[in-house]
C-alpha cells in the first residue's frame, strides 16, 4: 500500500510587527509578534510540488503587515480574529487559520511624575497572548459561532518569600525532601483562557485576569502550586465574565534554602539558591461549572 | 454552579541525567534530560491543598536516577519505558504517566585515527527524542499493547545549497517573492515517529531514520519544502520497518539573496543574508498505507 | 624555549543567591548573580597540577552565600566590596579579586494600591550591576584608596516613537540607506559607571543614573544614537554627583519600515518590521571635565 | 569644567552572510557572522549630531556583503583580514577598524559513503573565530607588521569519563567539597591565539590547534583544569608554528554524583547530575618563550 499524507500544515512564525498609532501627540505603540498556520487542499504541494494553491509565507507575512494597516485594533485578540478570518476568507482551499500572537511589554517613560507621549521602556518580561482559530464554516454557517479566541499571558514572574508551605506528600522510597512549612514560592506564570465572547473589551479582560492572578498568588496562603493554580484560576473566573475557562502552566522555580551547617550558622528563611533546573511543572484548566 | 477542575497534570521537567556505562576500558554516555507528567486522582492537592496522595516532583527527579542506576538501558526509548511503566505501577493514583527524553550528541573524540575510549566531544546540536505514555490497564490489559511510544530526532540542521526550487504559487496581491529556480534550503529537522513494536533495536531504527532522512534531503531534488517533507517521510518508513508513521516540523530557515545591484555587482547564487525570523514553518505526517 | 604562562585566573561564575531580609511583616528580596575571578600565585595548579595552593571553586561559591548570610547590605555594590575584599584578605596567595554581580528586578505586587509586604512580580528585563576589583596593597597600603568600584544597569530597554533622525552621514558607494528625519529609535542599554566614592547611598546613586537615562531618552532630540549616548552621559554625571565617568554600549535595535508601496499603500511612520540582527552598536565613554 | 568623551567606537554587529564557492559540481559553504566596529575621528556626531563623517552602520553591513563577493577567501581570519584593512584604506576618518567573525560548522552529508556534493548538516556547535585589528599606520609604515590576528575557536565541547582528578586544594571554613580521584571533566573550550603571520594557511592552522586540544583533553591524566589548560596551550604551540600564543576559558561543566545513599545504592562513578551553573571558570594564557 502507498503512504498517506495524514496531516499537514504550513505558515509563517516569528513575524515582527511593530505599529504606531498617533493620537494627536500621544503615540501607542504595539509590538507583536506572530505565528500563522493553514490548513487545507495542499496536498498536491506535499505529493508532487504542485504549488499551485500555495500561499507562500512570504505572502502570509506581508499580510500581517498589510491588514496591520489597514486595520484598527486594540490589542492582539483583536488582530488575531483580523488574520485568521481573512485568511479562510480569502483563500477557499484553506480550511483552518490559526493565528497565535505574543505583545512586549511597554510602558511610558514617566518624566517628572508624568508619563511621556512617545517614549517607553520595558514594562517586565510578561506578554499578552492570543490565539484565533478560524475554521470554514464556522462563522454564520448554520448557527456556529465563529472563531475560536484564546487570550493569555505568558512569563508573568511571582515570587513570594512566606506564606507557601509544601507538606505530608507521599514518603516512600523515592522521597528525600522535607515537609516545608515556610518556603519561597516563584513561578512565571503561562496562562490561556477562552473566551465565550468576541466582542469584550480585551485589554480589560487581560487585565482583570492579570490582577486576579497577582492578587490571588499575593494573598493566598498557599499548600502546594496545585491548590494555588486552583485558586488563580476561580479569581480569574470571578473576575472577568468574557471567559469560561482558563489553563495555567506553572513552573515550580525552586528556591533551595543554603546548607549553612557546615559553616556553623543557623539557615533561617534567608539564603537560598536560585535554580531554573530541573523545575517542576503543574498544569491545570479551571472551568466554570454549568 | 462552583467551578470545576477539568483537567490537570505536574511533573518534572529538565531532569538532567548523564550515565556512563563501563564495558572494560570502553566507556559509554549517556547524557539525556528528562520531563515526566503524571495524571490522575490529584484533584484533592488542586481543590483542597491536600497532598497526601502526591508523588513530590522532587521525588519524581531522584527516580529518574535511581532507575537509571538500577536498570541497563541503550536508548532513551528504552529508559522512557522503563520510568513510564514505574510511575503507573507504583503509585495506584496516577492513571497516566508520559516521559520525554532527549539525548544529547557526543561522538568520541579522534585520536591519531582510532576513537577514544573515554573522551567525547560534541556530536552536533541534533538530539535523540523518545516518549513513552503509560496508562493504567494499557498494558496486558484485555488485548492493549501497552505504552504508546515515539521516537525523534530535534534540530537535525541541514542546507543544500542547489536542486532546490520554489515556484508557481499563489499569485496574488499579498505576493511580492518572485519565482525561483535555484535557491539555497536549510532546516532544523523536528521529526517524531510512531514505533509498532517495543522490541526494536532503537538506537538502529533511529540511525536508519536519520540516515533516509539526510540522504533524502541531498539527492532529491525540491520542489518545496512541502514535497521534501513527503519525500524524507517516505523514505525513512522504507528504511524502518519498526515505525508506522513520522511528522515533521520544518523551519524554513531562509537564506535571502543580498541585493547586489546598487553596487554595481551580479547576484550569482553566491553571497546571502542568514536568517532566523521570519520563519516558514511547514508540518506534515506521512503514514504507511493499510 | 619553553613554553610561559603569561596569564591566569580562576573563580566561578553564575553563582545564583536570594537574600530575604525582613523588617516586621515587610521583607526585602534580593536575586543576585554573581561571578568572581581571583588571580595571583596560582601557577603551580596550571603547571604541575599542584592545587595546594587553590581556592576551589567550589568554595568561592561557599563564600558568596556564607558572607550574603553574615552581612547586611543594601545592593550589590555593597556585597561586591565585601566579597572582593574578603579574598584579598583571607588569601595571601590571591593578588586581585574581581566580583561582577548582576541583581534581578522585582517589584512588590499591587493589591488594591498597595504594595504587598512579601509577593513580588518581574519588575523589567533590566538588572542592577556591580563590580569590585581588589587588588592586594589597594587599601590602606600608601595612600593608595582602594577597591575600584563600577556600577551599572544592564538591559535596560527603551524605544522612541518619534524625535529621532538619521541623517546626513557618508554617500559612497555603500550606502543604500536614505536620510531619516522622523524615525523610530530603540536600544537595550547596557551602561557602566565608575564610582569616586565606597560610601555613596548606591540605591539611590543608581535610580539618579537610570532616571537621567531614561528622562534624557524620552525629552531630546536625537540626531543619532551617537548624540543621543553623550547626552544621556552628560544628565547622569550631573545627576549622580558619585560617579566620575559612565561607558555605554547601546545596541540600535532597528526598526525598518515595511515596504507598503507594493500593496498600494503608503508608510505612515505606523507599519514597521522589529529586527534583533543586523545591530547597529554604539560605545562611548562621558567623563567628567577636570 | 564641560565633560569629555574619553572614548567612543561604533559599528555593525550580528551580520549573517552565507558565500556559496563553486568548483564545478561541488560547493563550498561559509556561515559567517561578523562584527565591525570603528574608531577614529567622530567626535562631531558624539557631540554636535554631526554625522557628516559618519560611515552608517547598515553601510557597514552592505561592505560585508559587498567584499565577501568581489574576494575570495578560504577563512575568516581572511575575510576578517580583507575587511579590516579596507575600513582604515578607505575612510581617512577611520584610525582602528576591529573585524570580528565565527564560522558555523557544517559537514558534508554522507550519502552511501560519499560526501555529497552540494548538502551539508551541522558539524557541531563549535564554531571557528577570527578578529583583525588593523591601526592606521600599521601596515608598512615605519617597519609595523601590520594588521593584528587573532584566531580561535568557540564553545568546542570535550567532556572526558575519567582520568582526571581535583584534590588536595585549600581546607579552610569555606571547604565542603572533597578530594576526588576519579571524576567527570568536561568544558565547552574558547580559545585564541595570536597568529604570528599574516601567510598562514588558516584551516590548517587552525584543525591543527583543535586537533592538539582535543588530542590533550583526551590523552593526558588531569589533575585540575588549571593544569590541562597548560597542557592544551602547549600542545597547540607544538603544533601550529604559526601561533605565538593561546588563551583559554575554560567553564567547569560539573557533573555532580547523584546522592544515592538514600535509596540504598553505592555511586559507582556511573549517575551524575548534569549541571549548567554555576559553573568554574579557568583561565590562562600559554606563550612561546623567548
Amino acid at each position: 500500500m502507498p503512504n498517506v499524507l495524514t496531516h499537514n500544515s504550513y505558515g509563517k512564525s516569528a513575524v515582527r510587527l511593530t505599529k504606531v498609532v498617533r493620537a494627536g501627540s500621544v503615540h501607542h505603540l504595539f509590538e507583536i509578534e506572530a505565528a500563522i498556520q493553514l490548513e487545507g487542499d495542499f496536498e498536491p504541494a506535499y505529493l508532487a510540488g504542485d504549488n499551485r494553491g500555495v500561499v507562500a509565507t512570504d505572502s502570509v507575512k506581508n499580510t500581517v503587515y498589510v491588514l496591520a494597516k489597514e486595520h484598527a485594533f486594540d490589542s492582539v485578540e483583536q488582530l488575531a480574529l483580523i488574520l485568521a478570518r481573512h485568511f479562510v476568507a480569502t483563500y477557499p482551499q484553506v480550511r483552518q487559520a490559526t493565528v497565535e500572537m505574543t505583545q512586549a511589554s511597554w510602558r511610558r517613560i514617566d518624566v517628572a511624575g508624568t508619563p511621556h507621549d512617545h517614549a517607553f521602556t520595558g514594562g517586565g518580561p510578561q506578554r499578552r497572548y492570543a490565539k484565533a482559530v478560524m475554521t470554514r464554516g464556522g462563522e454564520g454557517g448554520g448557527g456556529v459561532l465563529g472563531p475560536v479566541l484564546t487570550g493569555g499571558v505568558r512569563e508573568l514572574l511571582v515570587l513570594k518569600t512566606t506564606a507557601s508551605e509544601w507538606r505530608d506528600f507521599v514518603a516512600d522510597r523515592y522521597r528525600t525532601l522535607k515537609d516545608a512549612t515556610d518556603r519561597i514560592m516563584a513561578s512565571k506564570v503561562d496562562a490561556d483562557w477562552a473566551y465565550n465572547t468576541l466582542a469584550a473589551d480585551f485589554p480589560a479582560a487581560a487585565a482583570a485576569v492579570d490582577s486576579a492572578i497577582l492578587t490571588t498568588f499575593a494573598t493566598r496562603h498557599s499548600l502546594g502550586v496545585q491548590q494555588t493554580l486552583t485558586d488563580m484560576g476561580g479569581a480569574a473566573l470571578a473576575a472577568c465574565p468574557a471567559i469560561d475557562s482558563i489553563s495555567f502552566e506553572l513552573p515550580n522555580l525552586h528556591r533551595i534554602p543554603f546548607n549553612l551547617a557546615p559553616f556553623g550558622l543557623a539557615f533561617e528563611n534567608d539564603v537560598y539558591v536560585a535554580t531554573d533546573e530541573p523545575y517542576g511543572l503543574i498544569k491545570g484548566t479551571v472551568s466554570r461549572g454549568k
